[in-house]
């Protein structure tokens, strides 16, 4: 063990959490889904996202928010594309069904889409892109976040935090991930400086009149995050158009508006590779272009060059060998939910 | 008039460009819809992406970079997707052929996605993501440009300045139409700046060491374009993965690497709105959000917030009014093009 923190074994996290949402009234097979992509997404360093949100979805579904047991419903008027009402259902089941259907869609025409209105927080995008992968398919995974991004222009949290993924298959390098939030960073890395007591790099955030800001208290204050590229000179309506593209592919495309002003909407995208060109032709390509950016000229102190995906990559063979350092604050409120609801707590 | 330019009247002007690249060797046909695309974009105000590339176009047809009637090749193997090639051809004609296709397949399955290798500069990419608006889709645009940005860790030029464009149709609204380069900013902003001798904004750009420049000449002696995002710490890892993406969708899915390292490659896709939900209905959500955007509150000394595509709006209906100020330097190289294939100069 190289972490100073103790190394919890993921087949034992999965099954503690599964537990955990069965156990607060998600039906098994649906808690199992849940429980593999919140793994998943510790696995991979994605700390912000994954099993640390376990205490607030448990939360959601005893309070009446969240709908433990979703019907959800498909309608649509086009082979390729369609709309599902997630029934107010946690949102990394009902996240999982919309990705399967876009991919069932793909399989038949060659590029499936499924919009997504009433379900709830749905996790890390990247896990819906990423399932695109063994299929041979490109993935695509968007959703509306809470409220916490300033206009360009604007002042205060006008914008949601809106997030966007890809995922594309490669040969024997990692598999591109690309899953960014439209900000500059996304709340989450907010949240873990305010609990570790840090201050915030200078760009990320402003206070509630619009002025920088580094102390993350601020933000709660009526702060607001920066959109991706910061100011209007560096491309701040970048990042805002980015998160309007996803608000509409999200919230309009499939009826989220104005009944629904800021649940949880997806949208999820599959292309399938063949229907393009031969898979293996694809893999062979991106592996070739991973190598070439990867043999670029470094800059004075930089050892090695990453594509997106390919940290997470290493984080989690890491990960998987010597277990995921969970930090204490998420251990203790692991430990209070399973008191809770009367679950084992066995990590 | 009120500007201190001279306004040229677009219907002359698509005339006459329309006539240059026909006598350039490009059919009729064609020339008139590459003429509309350019004049098309200068209407908008997007100055570095209309005529003012005409002299580039003309010289790589005539030097055989271009071929001015290309047999443009479609292979498929599904229903929603296609791979075009370009023969060679002038981007503009290529692009409106491929995008044209995506919509057919888009009226039969909902979506339709074309990916095209072997064409050349497209021009501004919001030209064939706004080809949907009118047939009640969302259009999707990408293309890979020159080479001129800077890969996180890196030093010089190794990635290409990426485009990507998404428009979406309203009701009383102006249509979102987001049209953004995956660096700070595009090479056209460099361009005008050496040209009218300015400084550029720190931020957009730095040296072949990867020190910040703000001396536009600094560029085109081994610097390069920062990834949207800027530095590390404020995501410009976010704005390279969005350029490889683009990379992935132009270049590898249509089969254009490794044989044609870094031509002409684009993406196009188009999502029929009636295959998700009425049409009525999205629009005007459209401009519900819209609406609830520009009512934010505003920052200090700014009258309005605008969304992508409002401000290009806004100087088309100027420009249709008043004519379109082109710049001396441009208006020069025109009249040039003119001398040289022996064409009426009428502007």
């Amino acid at each position: 063990m190289t972490s100073e923190r103790k190394g919890i074994d993921p087949e034992k996290l999965t099954d503690f959490t599964l537990r955990v949402l069965n156990k607060a009234g998600i039906p098994e097979g649906d808690a199992k889904i849940a429980a593999q992509i919140l793994v998943a997404t510790d696995l991979r360093g994605i700390d912000s996202h994954g099993v640390g949100h376990l205490a607030m979805y448990v939360r959601n579904i005893r309070s009446g928010r969240t709908n433990p047991d979703p019907k959800t419903k498909i309608t649509s008027n086009a082979a390729s594309t369609a709309v599902m009402d997630g029934d107010r259902g946690f949102g990394l089941v009902v996240g999982y069904r919309a990705m399967t259907e876009a991919m069932r869609r793909a399989e038949e025409t060659g590029a499936g889409f499924v919009t997504v209105r009433n379900s709830s927080h749905y996790g890390a995008g990247g896990n819906y892109a990423m399932m695109a992968l063994p299929r041979d398919m490109i993935g695509i995974s968007m959703t509306v976040g809470g409220m916490g991004m300033v206009a360009p222009g604007s002042v205060g949290q006008g914008v949601t935090i809106n997030v966007l993924s890809v995922a594309a298959p490669s040969n024997q390098e990692a598999p591109f991930v690309l899953d960014m939030a439209t900000t500059v960073v996304a709340a989450g890395k907010i949240e873990i400086a305010a609990r570790e007591g840090k201050s915030l790099p200078e760009g990320w955030a402003v206070d509630k009149e619009g002025k920088p800001i580094t102390d993350p208290r601020q933000f709660y204050q009526g702060g607001a995050l920066l959109p991706m590229g910061g100011s209007p000179q560096t491309g701040s309506y970048k990042g805002f158009g980015l998160a309007v593209a996803v608000d509409i592919l999200c919230r309009i495309l499939s009826g989220a508006v104005p009944d629904q002003q800021y649940g949880g909407s997806h949208f999820f995208g599959a292309l399938r590779i063949d229907g393009f060109m031969p898979v293996d032709q694809f893999r062979k390509a991106m592996d070739g272009m991973i190598q070439q950016y990867r043999e670029l000229p470094k800059a004075p102190g930089i050892d090695r060059i990453y594509i997106s995906g390919e940290v997470e990559q290493e984080i989690e063979k890491k990960r998987r060998a010597e277990g995921i350092p969970l930090h204490p604050a998420i251990i203790k409120s692991l430990e209070d939910i399973a008191n809770e609801l009367g679950v084992e707590y066995d990590l």
